[in-house]
């Protein structure tokens, strides 16, 4: 079974195509700057040629047919034709509390992921556009949809509400949802076949650190808190993301600097995090290079990026009464050795034994970094959000086969006598 | 040598009159509804009958001015002048960046708090009114000020800001500054004490727990962390405020309920915290009641209270790479006996061990409430931020008199031929 794997962002589509049973990536790409006259395509079929286009492409559905053509190109191609394409996933930043793990996508499907799209302005439009797309380019083939939130939607109460008029949950559904719930899960279920224990029987903490950045308390494999919150600003500092700050700072930043409600999440999302602090960059390669050559500001940024990662791993270590390993993920956290090492060797006081040699090598691989005989277990798992779409689909997929054949077999037959 | 130690808010004024040699109180009381014609005032002299007088009292002046009467009163006073109060120490909330210690006030320190009104509009010009009242009714007693950030002045610059355009600390001065650090700062002291070690070597985490409610991180007497931000909003979830959330949320509910600044203010400090999601009460001895009785908000309150409060103190914990003792205070912290029994039975893998027997004996007197051998000792210690008001105003004169006698002596006598 061959499933295509789509991001679809407001102006950008990423896609990449499974071939299941063997796992493997038949092919990957991207479009750029959808809407320009200048999009930019970027092609790479597994074993051949890259293909780069620079071309009109004005809306998704032109850019999914782009895509496909490709796909099934004579030279660049790697399928005869889009028929072999089985089902398609894709990933949906905001499942709200409606979507606790991935589904096909059906009518009441889409007007929900519709529903959400206040919770998520800038993601949920983009993803029902590429949903669109597809259905436009591929008519009758399945579709399934997967949630950055839905691993979290396992938090009890006591962490995903805040201590707000609860008028607010009931209304506006503020409270917090968490992201990245696609690597966290995926990193969680690689950690514990590393480590070869049952994951029902591990406390992991696991920091999926990019260019957005969150921690998540995984118990037994469920999430029961993670740091971003009701929309991925809250928690660690990041690129360009503030992260946590006194939430009085908002009123009074627009009134002194008489910002609108645009402005400040503006300010907060786009012009904050590494990049303020430093004035240099939002890409941690950079800030680290910096601060080898000697840059204060890039220093003072890298400290208060470390500091903060480090005190939610302790908060979320005392919220489950303990951890048995910490994971690192993603591109600051399966590439950063300084920040690893930086972390891991102020966390002593857990037991944590830092591998100075094994943090330096096997990049791409996943690996202990912690000493053997570490009380606790530190690793890094490069995570794999488009595998875990593609799986999610295919189990999906499988599952309604198996209805459908189901439902073939005449189950009444002995009861015939019953029905008047 | 006496002193009158005063706390002034907008509407009040509450004051206590130490004798210093001995640490005895002579006399303590409140003015409450100042600017009402039923201004209630309340004097407790020790030793004496407490006097209860409802009467008009327009400003802080006239207050002041009856406090005094009441001081030197033949039947209800403790002295038999005001010129026997030596001096008077003011709690101040917010010093900024200009006050790393308390101070004596002078011209100069004047005009520095009502620089800082900006920072802390409810509170700064309330404790102005409270100097200019002293002044008035007694003209050339030296006052100093005791602020609640000083304590919280040593802190690295990688816990005080904030991952925000730097324009916005340089301009605004936004930051984090912390509060109850009298109380955090007393604490500690007294934890060292108790523990008989020196405080130079100790990591504490400082939970004052009261309606507002704060924790600090502090290593060797130094505090290098507090949950409590540029505005006491942050943090710890409270009575009435909700302590930390998405930022995003801010705007979020501001543009959804279309709210001003100052409501969205007025929500986040007034009408959350314990109040929002219990519906019964800001008062911890309510919501225990409550949840006891069976009712699940008020559990849920108490639950997110508990929570919240252990990440801070895990995330301290792991800001310090370590922990010696936890030191709770302040009116939840030295009252509630289930909430430091559910946060320490949930903090055993740092090595608490904590002592159910202790936790409910003894109550209004240091304590130990973990077993002895617990890894992390757990104390209980009153707080007392009038006595080290007291105590900082009394060091201030004493060294202000060494200097005025230093100065009567001719130092110039050995040098006389080298002035020409």
């Amino acid at each position: 079974m061959n499933i295509l794997v789509i991001n679809a962002g407001s102006s950008s589509l990423k896609y990449q195509l499974f071939q299941m049973e063997e796992g493997n990536i038949l092919a990957k790409g991207r479009v750029e700057r959808i809407g320009m006259e200048t999009a930019i395509l970027t092609h790479e079929p597994t074993g051949k040629a890259e293909v780069h286009e620079v071309r009109e492409i004005l809306e998704h559905t032109t850019a999914i047919r782009k895509v496909l053509e490709l796909l099934v190109h004579p030279e660049h191609g790697v399928l005869a034709s889009t028929s072999e394409i089985d089902a398609v996933g894709h990933r949906v930043v905001h499942g709200g509390e409606s979507f606790k793990s991935s589904v096909l996508v059906n009518d009441e499907v889409k007007k929900e992921i519709k529903r959400l799209f206040d919770l998520a302005p800038l993601h949920n439009p983009a993803h029902m556009l590429g949903i669109s797309a597809v259905e436009a380019n591929m008519p009758g083939v399945p579709q399934a949809v997967v949630f950055d939130t839905a691993f979290h939607q396992s938090m009890p109460a006591h962490a995903y509400l805040y201590p707000v008029p609860m008028a607010l949950y009931r209304k506006h559904k503020v409270r917090r949802y968490g992201f990245h719930g696609t690597s966290h899960n995926y990193v969680s279920e690689r950690a514990a076949a590393f480590l070869g224990r049952p994951l029902e029987q591990l406390k992991l903490v696991t920091c999926h650190i990019g260019n957005g950045a969150s921690c998540a308390a995984i118990m037994g494999g469920k999430s029961v808190d993670t740091s971003m919150g009701m929309t991925p600003l809250e928690g660690l500092m990041m690129g360009t993301r503030s992260g946590d700050l006194d939430p009085a700072i908002v009123p009074y930043a627009m009134g002194k600097e008489d910002l609108t409600l645009g402005e400040i999440s503006s300010m907060l999302n786009k012009h904050s995090g590494l990049q303020a602090i430093s004035g240099i960059s939002s890409d941690m390669r950079e800030i680290v290079e910096a601060l080898e050559a000697g840059d204060k500001n890039a220093a003072l940024a890298f400290e208060m990026y470390e500091y903060r990662l480090r005190k939610y791993i302790g908060a979320y270590v005392a919220a489950m009464n303990g951890v048995d390993a910490i994971v690192f993920t993603a591109g600051v956290g399966e590439n950063s050795e300084l920040l690893r090492q930086t972390v891991c060797e102020r966390l002593t006081f857990l037991g944590v034994e830092f591998d100075e040699e094994a943090n330096r090598k096997g990049r791409g691989l996943e690996r202990r970094i912690s000493k053997q005989g570490s009380k606790v277990e530190v690793l890094v798992i490069p995570t794999n959000e488009e595998w875990v779409i593609a799986r999610d689909t295919f189990g999906l997929i499988q599952s309604q086969n198996i209805r459908l054949e189901l439902s073939k077999i005449d189950f009444s037959h002995g009861n015939r006598n019953s029905v008047q």
